[in-house]
């Protein structure tokens, strides 16, 4: 029963079957094989953007900053919000890659709303050269909460953004499990919406590490090559990250694995609320966050659920904790109902 | 016939079992799995280092330039040669990584000597505040031009930076095919020698893309963890990186590939210069570097040969260009013995 | 009657003889002259620190930025409040000079409170390697809306720090006019709370551009003085920058010409007050913020005052807004009347 | 007899009126006070540039890396020459301003050939996304060591960045000096050739410390005035750096301090090499390097000159050691008078 987190379960084994079939002979390294522009083509036809410019890194932070610092200047702040992963879980990578921009958080906790944007934004907008200036706008769907943006949220949020000509970065490291529980296409959720860089990863959706950064507009693609390069983000055996992707997109692949995710963490949430317990994020996508207290969270780790508490884990019976329960492609029915028994006897 | 690099074969088949066998179940991420405990004791123990600090990343570049960030202040500089990897092949990333740090040109081109690491230090430090501070040493084995270092030239440059008290960084890109060619332990070349940090290569010898860095002093082992977070290199399915190493140490896997390259390597060294060509290196590993016309180099080519010419290629039968043949482990005899044979009808 | 800054008015005229005096002959560059060495003995002995390392530069941002990059490592991140100069106007200097530090902005606007400066610590610390890692504490005082911490405060902040064994940095822009409104000496507000490293700050208070970085602790002194360098604020004519800071410590000119700015900042809150107007800061120093009408505010400009007024600015006499008055050294209570005088008519 | 350096002299007395008479009452601060729009109007008149933006900054070093740091991405290289001040006076300011872009050191010592100059660029521009890209050209007149370009050698330098399309930065520490020695016009040392930023100096050439960066094309002028804040270059109080040039522009001061400091060095020379010394470096403007054995230099040092000797100093009268003797604006004849007449004593 570990819930811990949709990187710590198995990699589908596909992968490895792709990964065999790439291992034939040579190949020429640093993306210039053939694998790699094949699956590139495949990621341009399922975003629908014949121009846009696709890259292939190993991690989602790599993703995300790369992406950024091709999309601020060092002098500029990118506005997001406190929870947002490159704020909390990226020990200063944003501030790295873009050489020392700033990031502003946008009022609130784990989902922006526009108004809040629109406040922050004109908060920076007054102070000439002394203060940082506008940069980008970065959004994460679903997000480190387990929340999902609607599509009109994200017009909202893009609609912003343009007023100030501003450029949207989308955070996609669990963008399958926002497209499942949107029953949108990935162009929908990402350029029909006005983002214009998307991270699409496949690191926490069952692959090994593997995540495609999407730009729309080309313009940036040699600039990125470089800091890609730069960033020590250019991997030489390139085709052993194509032949992942491969096998993702291979019959919706990439699809399946977050619908089964997504699935068994509506199945989590339908139980913990149908045994009495609050379930704190509006949660359609594959984490849910739930309220016990100390002496229910223990008995359910005792029972060996394996899961995250947020904030100091209270001692009895009194105070309430925040536990995160996290499902990846690889979470059974069977493992959600045997954990959910666990709940009756905790009343 | 590819013989343009190291990085173009194939993966060993056993790094797949390995992986398979890895991907069982759930796992802690981010480097706290069962699995890459195991391995990198296994390496300390290969480096008879059992203090060491031992970590994993996925690529060159970034094991040197984080090993690198550790070792400088920005306001530092960083000894090695014109060819190295990280001031030629890097694309300022060691720049980004240490956060300004220069690089100083040590006079020669590849192979540095201790007299004119010695000069060079010397000349940086004679102008106070004004000047970047001497910083550290970088020197690589095998280097970029196929050369190896001996155990007593190892010697005589640490002895030399230690004369300065400053840090050794060994680029083991090609770490195993240095050793085979030496018939030496990992120890014998590294802290043995003085090297203080050093990268145990094996994307270049047949892994998909793993280098071990170890810190001989384990000192700096936290602020390594937290540049390598920063850095955007901290991969959070790690089991994946210490298979790969593991499937590297088992029964010497790494020394039997590298003994491989390096043995086809002399094959091809050798009846170059039965063939009459001028051998330019001196190449007792993996990568040799021959002259020829370009007439020859064309035919060569034409029959299927693929490597890099250095240079402008020259046109006729005039000119003479380098040609720079690298084995991997893959590389059969056979493969070697078409192409000495390609060589007769070229005089 | 300008109101607009204390960066805006005259260098005191003493300033110029102290210039002039130093203008004989030749003299060491970068601060190898004994006029600087003259004169950061004296600023020792003025902050009863006869270990302390003291070093001038031109800006205030400089000084602290110089000063936190010192104290701070990248992956790091520093406590300061919303409304700290660090944050909001400095344009990135700090990220930049810290290379890509993080500032955590303490909940608050513009005075820390200890019990807010621990929650953002222990907010910071549950991480891991994933998030930033505490690095310093910065405090300004007198703040940027004009109020002034007491010796107290100043003590429970530095407590706080040292429980988790951070150095805390003294923003001095208004250093004189903080320890003019609390009747202290500099080393009551500074290394005897538990202050690290404090600007002393010149700029505002009369000089021409000169403040005085002083170190409490000399162990970074020799790191300051690349760091200096290498941010391009190491002055060639050091002398002129000791010649300055001379004429303010001569017969404590520094704490006079504080006092004349405190006091008509005092007269001009007291008479606001008393023509009941509400003075929004806790105005102890130079600097007033208080409530008016748009009409109010345009009837006094239209009358020739300057000032800056916050926020957007209302255009009837419905909405208020808060209008800033900033005294220097130059200020009269002549000007101050006048302005006062103007109040009546506005009821 | 202190010839070590043009920034040891005192700065000119009409400097100081010109700081007085700026001083009254209230200004604009950060630029925008009316001095400064009056100065910096003058320079472009000076320039014969009407659409060259224009900035004041305290220090050449910070000329030198904010105008860099508009012209480079960091993943690009600047072509200089080994003693230019840039590599090796400013402790990696250049890295830090630029966001760790690289230095390519033209071959050779102290002036760059056109020829040079060539081969590095094309030798930067073979590595694809591996090496650092081309980035710009910086060159220095007068240089390091005291040498001069003519006219017709920077057109040829700027004709060959033109050729690869990269900008030329001029570090005009000794501009002035420059144009003195070679009968010109700013103008035609700077755009008529090609030029497209310049430093033009004034800390070396009697100011107290204020340097001014011309953009000939405006089009980065926002960007380096939001480089210069987050640089910590911008000064509050702007009028005295305006002053300081004002003064410098007044009836030519700015090319009569440079004539007597090019006059006293030709005197220098020409005494030298008519006292039998060897004049190392084709001095034509204000510093000369001679060759003299160790003897010579301890006599003359201890009849009172001051100098720097460059390289290890010899001990008796077999090694000979280079001198460097820089005159400022306030060197008199008289001076160099007293220093020739020693060398009689010394044959």
């Amino acid at each position: 029963m570990d819930f811990a987190s949709d990187n710590g379960g198995p990699v589908h084994p596909s992968v490895f079957e792709a990964l065999k079939a790439a291992n034939d002979g040579y190949a020429m390294g640093y993306g210039n094989d053939p694998l790699t522009a094949e699956v590139t083509a495949r990621i341009r036809n399922l975003f629908e953007a014949p121009e846009a410019a696709v890259y292939f890194v190993g991690l989602g932070t790599a993703g995300n900053v790369l992406a950024l610092s091709t999309l601020v200047q060092p002098f500029e702040t990118i506005f997001c919000t406190p929870m947002s992963h490159i704020n909390v879980d990226e020990c200063n990578a944003p501030e790295l890659y873009t050489g020392g921009a700033k990031l502003t958080l946008v009022p609130g906790t784990d989902v922006m709303t526009p108004e809040a944007l629109r406040t922050s934004i004109e908060a920076e907008g007054n102070r000439g050269v002394h203060g940082p200036q506008r940069g980008a706008v970065s959004i994460t769907n679903v997000t480190e909460e387990g929340n999902v943006y609607t599509l009109e949220q994200i017009q909202a949020l893009c609609d912003v953004a343009k007023d100030y000509d501003l450029p949207v970065h989308l955070d996609g490291a669990r963008f399958a499990n926002a497209c499942v529980a949107l029953g949108c296409t990935p162009a929908d959720m990402t350029w029909k919406r006005g983002v214009d860089v998307a991270v699409f990863g496949g690191t926490k959706n069952g692959l090994m590490g593997v995540e495609a950064v999407v730009f729309f507009d080309p313009k940036k693609a040699w600039e990125f090559e470089l800091r890609r390069k730069r960033g020590a983000q250019l991997y030489s055996k390139h085709r052993y990250l194509a032949a992942q992707m491969q096998a993702y997109l291979e019959r919706d692949l990439w699809w399946d694995m977050a619908a089964q995710a997504n699935a068994t963490g509506s199945s989590l949430r339908a139980g913990l609320e149908l045994a009495g317990f609050e379930v704190v994020n509006d949660s359609q996508a594959n984490i849910v966050f739930f309220r016990a207290t100390g002496a229910q969270h223990r008995a359910l780790k005792d029972a060996g659920a394996i899961y995250h508490i947020y904030g100091a884990e209270p001692q009895g019976d009194e105070g309430r904790a925040i536990g995160r329960l996290v499902c990846d492609w690889s979470m059974t029915q069977e493992t959600v109902d045997r954990f959910l028994s666990l709940l009756e006897g905790l009343r």
